[in-house]
Order: C-alpha cells, then sequence, then structure tokens
C-alpha cells in the first residue's frame, strides 16, 4: 500500500479532493493511505506560529525551519520516506512520467508551500524533489498537493475500475488523445465520423492513432520534440 | 463581481477548495462568486445518466452532448459568459499570463471532464477556450477547475491582503523567485545569506534578482527563452 503524508497550514482545504470518487476508492480497498496533518502541531508557540517575516523585507511571510523540521522529524519516525516532495512553483515540472514514476514508491511525504514558501535551509537539509504542477501561482502548495495524489493515485493497479483506460490517456504516449464521442450520431446536425460508426476496429484504431497525431502537431508540437 | 460557475458530476470534490483561506475571503468580500452545478440535474433521465459508451468502441465513458448543451443554454439565459473554458489535458497549457488575462473577464463558465472527456461536438459548438494545467492525467477535471480559479482568484485586486504580494510571486516577471528565509539566522548551523542580514535594501533587491536569474537559468531556461 502506498502512503501519502501531507503537511499543510490548511488541512480544511484538502477535505473533500481525497473523500470522494476514486480518491476515496482507492483508499477503501486499502491500495492508498493519505493523512494530512496540520502543521500548526509543530508550531515554535502557543499561538500556533508557523511563519515570520523574511529576512531582507519584503511583503509575505515565510514558514519556518522549526516547525517543518520537527515535523518532519517526528514523521519520519514513525516510518521512512522514499521522497520527501515540495510544491513550489519553482520546483521540477510535473508530467505524466513524474507521476508514473512516483506511481512506484512506497511512502511519500508532500509539504505544501504558503505564503512566500518555506525556509531555503529546509529545502537544502530535507527536501528530495520540488516539484511544480504549472507555471503559475496558487494561494498555497494545497490545491497542487491534491493534483500530484491524484495523478499517482489514479495510476496505483487496481484503482482505476477499467485498467486499460488510463493506458489510452492523453500523455502516456506523448500524444494528446483523439476526439470522442458517444450517443446520439446525430445532434443538432453535428454528425460522429462514419468511421466510428462502421464499426471496423482496425479502422478505428488507425483513424484514432492519426487524429492523436495530428491533434498534437496542430496543438503541443513541444511533446513531439521530446 | 467576478463570477465563476462550474459544471460538474462531482461537486461534492469541490466542497472544501472554496470555503476556506483566501477563496473564502475573496467571496466574502463580494469580489467573487463561485457557483458549482451538478450536471446531473439536466441528466438525459431520471437515472441521473449524463454519458455513454464511446462509438468505435474502447474503454472509458464519454460525457455526452445534450446534458451540457442543455446545461450551458440554460445557465447562459442567467448571464452571458466572456468565456466557455473546458479543463482538458489535450487544451492550452495554462500559465500566469492566462491567469492574468482571465482574472479580467467578468462571467466564465467551466465545464470539468471526466472519465474520456466530453463529446467533441460540445467543444466545437460552445466552448470558447480549452485549458490544460499540466502535462498529466487527473480523475477528473474538478481539481484542474479549482486551481485555474484559484490562480485567477488571488489576483482579483483586493483579494490578497498585501496586493504587492502577487507581483513578486514566480512567473509575473518570466523569473522564479528567489529563496527566502526567515528566523533563526543560524538554524542546525546552516546561516541566512549575510546580505538579507545587513539591511541595505538595494543590496538585498540586487541580490534577489542575481538570485532569481541564477535560479531561472539552472532550473527553467526555457523561460528565458519566451
Amino acid at each position: 500500500m502506498m502512503k501519502i503524508d501531507i503537511l499543510t497550514v490548511l488541512p480544511e482545504l484538502l477535505e473533500s479532493p481525497f473523500t470522494h470518487s476514486i480518491m476515496k476508492r482507492a483508499q477503501e480497498k486499502g491500495l492508498l493511505q493519505i493523512r494530512v496533518h496540520q502543521l500548526r502541531k509543530w508550531a515554535v508557540n502557543k499561538y500556533g506560529m508557523v511563519d515570520d517575516y523574511q529576512y531582507g523585507g519584503g511583503a509575505g511571510m515565510v514558514m519556518m525551519c522549526e516547525p517543518l523540521a520537527n515535523a518532519i522529524d517526528e514523521l519520519q519516525q514513525e516510518q521512512p520516506y522514499d521522497e520527501i516532495i515540495y510544491m513550489t512553483p519553482d520546483g521540477k515540472p510535473f508530467d505524466q512520467r513524474t507521476a508514473n514514476g512516483l506511481s512506484l514508491k512506497g511512502n511519500l511525504l508532500i509539504i505544501c508551500g504558503h505564503y512566500k514558501g518555506i525556509d531555503e535551509r529546509i529545502r537544502q537539509l530535507y527536501v528530495t524533489r520540488e516539484i511544480s504542477i504549472g507555471d503559475y501561482v496558487l494561494s498555497g502548495g494545497e490545491l497542487a498537493a491534491a493534483v500530484v495524489v491524484d495523478a499517482i493515485g489514479r495510476l496505483l493497479p487496481g484503482v482505476l475500475n477499467d485498467e486499460t483506460s488510463a493506458l489510452t490517456d492523453s500523455f502516456q504516449d506523448n500524444l494528446l488523445a483523439p476526439p470522442v464521442y458517444t450517443r446520439p450520431a446525430d445532434f443538432r446536425g453535428e454528425k460522429v465520423p462514419d468511421i466510428l460508426l462502421q464499426g471496423d476496429p482496425k479502422k478505428v484504431d488507425d483513424w484514432r492513432h492519426e487524429q492523436s497525431l495530428q491533434r498534437t502537431r496542430d496543438r503541443r508540437p513541444d511533446l513531439l520534440d521530446d
């Protein structure tokens, strides 16, 4: 079973994403354990202080070393982590290959940044991997952590009802997925391509592959360079 | 006030991300209205059917035209939308520039894909913008929608307590943010750079800019090409 611990100052943000649908099923089946920890449990004083002004001045608070270090030290005593991940916009861009790789790990700890981020020294002393889910800034690392957990969790064997489903998703072969259609065959005059209605599996496969290639060329030629 | 409507088959996934912290404050201040609509309200039968097998065969269901079209038609009668956005891995990669642009709009409708995605004809007939939050696959578009709403919402004037804070984030100037430090100056022998302790604002600014540049060159040289 994969175990994921998440450290955050806003555990309440993560209440719903893991308790419904596929992530709920993954946990009920015993394939994934997700624990969300309130960092303030390791605060430096009785007021729950975990952040402070940044050295050098400027807007935005910085998450302090001590609460994070103490939290990680304590959690690590319960179980070693294969990776201690920090969610940050300046991390390595997350992609399907990284999701595939992480889905093979055992225990992960994910640190959610907030405010201006965490003290650089925690990154140097503890963090083994820094991940960005994209080139944009969020209020905190919580949604980013949820995205990573979802992307990884659905790849665990047995989580998706139909295991072949993930294999035909976008990016698993560096191509975008082809267009999809369902009933009715004619919707307000817009028709489903004939080839999908004729039921020749070989022709359908060829058409889908061609559509995937074309869509990738049109929209994301950068994926074909990799 | 910006108004964002979200169409999904799993509204419960989005219960917590918008009801805490910054997104909560944005709504309480009357700067942002977020409504999450259960697509099954527009299902094609009394069993709540909104998806069907895909033409041409293969794993995974496809979200049907009719419920989506009826939902959009009805919601559009209440208020016109500046953009009808579909969250999909084959959409245009979301970035801070797109977030900045969308934060200037009035009314947005966001469609969350699920299963294999939505019928291609809805994309052709209704959708004005297709967004991917990154090159990975999620269980559905809900977390992706939450990410986009968060990235946009925090940019609305008055949402962040300190408006200068967003301006010094990563990506606002195509550079990664510099390292940040807070007390103590010495943590387990790891020291804060002297220049941040000396309190010369000009030198601090120069150091931060140099660190931003260096970090961007090391980690994301692609950002400097843009």
